[in-house]
């Protein structure tokens, strides 16, 4: 994958996905010292940044193949992206979800018209999705680990390099890897290349772990409030591309994600669900150092509804 | 005043107050069966739109006058725009608040550098104001009731109009009438004037009750979560130009703006604080009808912390 496949997804979303918002904050910047630039995938479509490898990757299907329909398995943002893109090409889907996959994710899923199946979170995804393709016949859509998936979500950095040119270091959430390692082909590709950071749970440390052995190892599901990055794996297709192109993976505490929530709220009006905010978690909490430099920041994605998010601050108190 | 009084703010105000953006989202759209704009003036630097005001006001003052140093009276968001204004032009300044004034509030206020006094709110504003002033010689904002303040407001209708094109109804909250009168004079100085519709809480009424009365009325300090609209009094000035202009004024229970601040929180993953919520609660109740039409609205601030906000939404179970 090159920045070419980026550039062909960013043709195939136009007019399709959001050109999502950059927000600035002088607060932030103080700070940490350093000019940062944050990318708002809440306000894409179905609220996360998922949309744009999801629809980029059907879109490109075989007419004949994806009109038979279309399944995956996800705990919330990618089965969004799959129901609402299957509903915007007029072909079913369904949706396999972890049983205790947030409400508002799944409520948003048979929003977009496609049938929810539950599963255990133990189960293995591959298992679970050859048991629908084999039954149904529908195309299994990976939630992360093709090239289309990762090209598709590439657009989000390539808009925010075209909308505020040169950056030092670009911060990423990272779970399964499909986001990370979109946007490190972008920020390699630039004529001035940017150090590309992914930032993961300390509950997880999948990406950590997978680097220092030098393949996607496989563990246990990660225990984080991040429940878009409780995965057991990283895709090989992403891992390759994250050890040539990321400069570094950091963790941070569930307890350092609330106060980067409690920060976008308070001082920057903005709701991003906890997978979403580790990136900034990564800054805030002084793990990734960005002192005097531009920085763009992903904040992949808002879907947390407003009981779970004020249940996360009053178990935490303010800083 | 009239649209010449705004368009001149706009120009002080160019450079200075963000053009905050208009979102959109076809759930509420579905929802409301019109075509909805909604203004969040949450981005608005200090994080709401009294910025607009207090900056318009403050920078048309005689340079000398203005040298002395600046006081005012508010709960919260009028004193944020002036204590910042003031640092702008780099002159102290002084602000009374309630004891009871958010602590997101009052904190924003000193890291702009202004002495903050306390109040209690059954104290008049005008009394507090006039012993500051004779105190120290530091001139007096109003938090509302000055064709500057009003006319610094009506920038944000302005932009709406300018951005998305002729609109049949405006929505906007109602407090002491500075925000409301701004957008009434852009909205009916169009060449297709649009309806204006006021909305307060139910526990003020404040609006209602001056219209039925057809002068400003006093009323005791109003019981509502709307710590923005918590006033006694309309403007005297205000008022004038809301008789003249605003076509409705509708009430909403303190219910129905929890449940507007968990729609855009959830829906649209923007951060309203009460008083802001009151437009959107006015549509969403039924309120306020606007089937079929274009709808602009007003979003004015989204100063809330995060406890507090986690708080409104345990306490009022999911719609």
């Amino acid at each position: 994958m090159d920045l070419a496949d980026v550039e062909a997804a960013a043709r195939r979303l136009e007019g399709v996905a959001r050109r999502t918002p950059v927000f600035t904050s002088s607060t932030l910047d103080r700070l940490l010292g350093a000019t940062c630039f944050l990318k708002a995938e809440s306000f894409q479509r179905t609220g996360a940044f998922k949309f744009r490898g999801a629809y980029n990757y059907i879109s490109a299907m075989d007419p004949g193949e994806r009109a038979k329909g279309l399944c995956t398995v996800s705990s919330g943002n990618h089965a969004q992206a799959v129901a609402l893109s299957a509903a915007l090409h007029r072909v079913p889907a369904i949706v396999a979800m972890p049983s205790d996959a947030p409400r508002l994710k799944v409520a948003a899923v048979r929003n977009y018209g496609a049938e929810v199946r539950p599963l255990q979170r133990a189960d293995s995804q591959y298992d679970v999705a050859d048991r629908i393709t084999a039954e149904t016949g529908f195309a299994y859509v990976s939630s992360h680990d093709h090239s289309l998936i990762a090209a598709g979500a590439g657009t989000a950095a390539l808009e925010l390099f075209a909308d505020e040119g040169p950056l030092d270091t670009l911060v990423a959430p990272v779970g399964g890897g499909g986001g990370l390692s979109g946007y490190a082909v972008v920020a390699k590709a630039q004529s001035s290349p940017a150090r590309v950071v992914g930032v993961e749970p300390t509950g997880s440390g999948l990406a950590s772990a997978s680097l220092a052995a030098g393949t996607a190892v496989k563990q246990p599901v990660p225990d984080t409030i991040a429940d878009g990055l409780r995965l057991t794996q990283l895709g090989a297709f992403n891992f390759e591309i994250i050890r040539e192109k990321v400069d570094q993976v950091a963790c941070v505490s569930d307890r350092a994600i609330v106060e980067s929530m409690r920060f976008l709220f308070e001082r920057m009006k903005l709701v991003i669900e906890p997978s979403g905010a580790c990136s900034l978690a990564g800054l805030l909490s002084g793990t990734v150092a960005v002192s005097g430099q531009r920085v763009g920041v992903i904040l992949s994605g808002g879907n947390v509804s407003a009981v779970s998010f004020g249940d996360l601050m009053s178990s935490s108190s303010p800083s």
